[in-house]
């Protein structure tokens, strides 16, 4: 075998020529703001520095995890939400879920992303600091965050939808980015119709259930994960961190995701990436 | 503020040419390879569809995971492993560990990696189609890699170091791969100095503990821990799935990973991936 | 060998004319009330009916059970808790803990309880229906409980103490029952040296830290755990459920206690009993 | 209201006369002999000494627990096991289970258990140290220990059945107690009968699965489950510690046992004591 063709990969020369990386994942800590229908975020050291060192004075830490995988920013596998009994593609939800977990939909199956993205910053199009809490995102608002930006979505683009609310995040009272009595801003059955028409290979929010809910509702109805996942196969990501993206004006770039290849799971923990090369 | 400068981001660029993605992160599942030295993986899904039905015939499943934070591929923080009571640059470890949980040098502090990725393919350089039980993997063994591949490694790359054990990660028996009773192969003190006199910014293998363990002993001594990740602050990265970019002879791509952000923690699973892009 | 002396065994006599059993654990649920400070209960089910069947028609379910150890009704070891870095008994807290659980003053050290139990019904002896929220339970209260009751307190007794907190396990708001902002009442220093200087075993409470706590501090100080833990080696147990035996004005029984022989950990969930047998 | 009558309770009476307590439950701890089926047992500290130190010079250590509900010593609810997708009282297993939690035959509603025991100790009545690996238990043998022991059993008694396995417990190799290749002694279809014939209410043993395993036949069929749990309603405990209480010849005693109620679960960890009372 010869060797490879080095210097002819564009992608790695444009690596080597330099990359803005953003972190749109958030950090994951204990008693961070979730989901109280998810099992909650716990980390502990079984072994720590010392508990047992090796004959040449090495010692080492470790971890065990314990989380719900819709838990921080995490990405929902296709069977992840089911209508009527039905997955994506029809499946009957039952018979897919025999076993434990999902051979033909769980988050094995979400290939890793690679991809455009592109940021609707929404308060920005409104000129808002913020989309108040419960409000609904309408696809006339995605229109013109798109045509403020100059960012015209494409089929097979990662869309993020920035509400503004993520800056609740780290807020002392982690109810409070919940939102369950405030509501949380995002889109609902329109936008998502929205975003199916465009073709997105995946949708993101920097809220925990990407989806507006009306105050004091909780998650009564998710009507955007219906049309997404269930009839159009489209993933979300939710919990994003987009505030410091939108603060550079980035509203185009190069989306990678890896989810965990948990088998058989309804979502993975994820850190999702913007990367941003040069001219 | 006017619009992102589109069309203008060679990255992007490339990736909209098209790029072939490698996976090289193990899938998880229950009963997989791992050392008896950390929580084993686990996955239930509390609430499966049927569960709860909302009023519009939605419902939802979900997933409690549980596992060490060194299982399944994963990389290790630099918080990982002392020596003689001191973590890399010289942090008395006792000290970085108080509260359970490593603020300075826990896996939350590993920056994201869009790198440049080379792959030293040993057993190709050896002739050999994997290199044997407990093996070690010689300096001179990664400069014959490095001859026969033409691609030399540069400082701030990942090297990622195929031994060929990867093959028995799913052999019927898990003890198989990890290779108590029989020593594992891989680089052990001279090739960690190898990489680290390289600059490498991290390392990989596609074994579950990095480095050569010799038959029956088990991991009583790790020197290339030592090395890498105390002396030269250089991440390592286990269990990983090498046998599909060797088979396709790709041994220089751009490196992509982003481990979970878990706030203080020594280690995170990882899904890494070799993208390479058109010439 | 010759058979046992059936007939002969006084306990068994009394077990088999009958006997009453109060049950004084709480129902372990997700969601119910538990300090922050503790890994969240949670139980998912990994296989369900149906999931595997055997060949004769048979399928069996199971769970995965994730919590910390003082979470629902526990006990707390004597490893729980130091004071100025010591153990019960002048153990050095760091030394006794290396190596990440307590290999002498763990909970599997706690042998299990066959003794003589009492009731003190603090509200009872007040003529209140509960103790006001934050309230101290004096040593005079003590007293007047055990002369209302008639039931002087021995040495190696496990003695309950009921301050009628426990009617808000069941709140909606599991946030009522911890009384983070409202306070909670209980014993503190001198009702601890009161139980102390009485030589009792083990002492338990209707409450979720035991001692009294001050409206808004919450458990910025625990002075009755450091004296019955730390000082005399006695041990607790919290969050009880002592109303059903307060209300059939049950004071003295034979209390049971078994807590899992957890090896090394800090506490341990238990179900205690109080068992009244006939005259 | 008036005092409790003191002294008149028989029970306490034999309480305080003095007793001796077996304990049946094995010690849990990382690494102890289990089946894959179920969720390996792990624990760790969170918080140790040291970590956050109070104000006072207080200081608190706790632990986070994560385990399967069929690890270590622990008893089987009726939901465990189903036959032909029914459950005890023919109950509909799937209709059961909706909801992830079972309502009605979950582990909570198991009483705790303050009844007369009796060990039938089957190597001693057929003059060996341990049935072999694999032996099948008969009605036989079980009528050739209540002779030899002179302990009929009677309705509502916990039947405790000893194979002398329970010696491989702490064997350095885990799998020799769980005996996957070698198989395992127990009752099978006709010892369950006659455990049902007689009307006990619970019914233990020192293995693993509680019935014959074959060799190398794993857990491929368990007639004695289907008989115990789902025909008779009568309670399993497995993985009991019946050694000591064999050497000391004690065949009759009161059995104390209370599951943790976790509310829904299929089943329980329990640390089951064997008192004796005085003559």
């Amino acid at each position: 075998m010869t060797t490879t063709a080095r210097h002819a990969d564009r992608l790695l020369d444009a690596v080597r020529a330099g990359v803005a990386i953003y972190d749109l994942g958030r950090q994951l800590s204990i008693g961070m703001p979730q989901s109280p229908n998810h099992p909650p975020f716990w980390l502990s050291m079984p072994r720590r520095h010392g508990d047992m060192v090796r004959a040449d004075g090495g010692s080492a830490a470790n971890d065990l995890l314990v989380m719900g995988t819709h838990v921080g920013t995490h990405v929902d596998a296709l069977a992840h939400v089911s209508h009527d009994g039905r997955l994506h593609g029809g499946a009957d939800a039952a018979a897919a879920q025999a076993g434990g977990r999902f051979t033909e939909l769980g988050v094995h199956t979400v290939a890793p992303m690679v991809r455009r993205g592109v940021l609707l910053d929404v308060p920005a199009a409104l000129d808002l600091p913020d989309c108040p809490p419960g409000y609904e995102i309408t696809p006339a608002d995605l229109d013109a965050a798109v045509r403020r930006q100059g960012t015209p979505v494409q089929a097979g683009d990662v869309v993020l939808i920035r509400s503004g609310w993520g800056r609740h995040f780290d807020d002392e009272d982690p109810g409070r980015y919940v939102g369950r009595e405030s509501g949380v801003p995002g889109i609902s059955t329109a936008g998502a119709q929205w975003l199916a028409a465009a073709g997105v290979h995946a949708a993101g929010a920097d809220t925990i259930a990407f989806e507006c809910l009306r105050p004091g509702q909780g998650h009564s109805a998710l009507p955007a994960h219906r049309v997404l996942l269930v009839e159009h196969g489209i993933y979300l990501i939710e919990t994003m961190a987009l505030e410091e993206i939108a603060r550079d004006g980035v509203h185009e770039f190069t989306f990678l995701m890896a989810p965990l290849a948990l088998y058989g799971a309804t979502g993975s923990p994820v850190r999702p990436l913007a990367v941003v090369g040069r001219a």
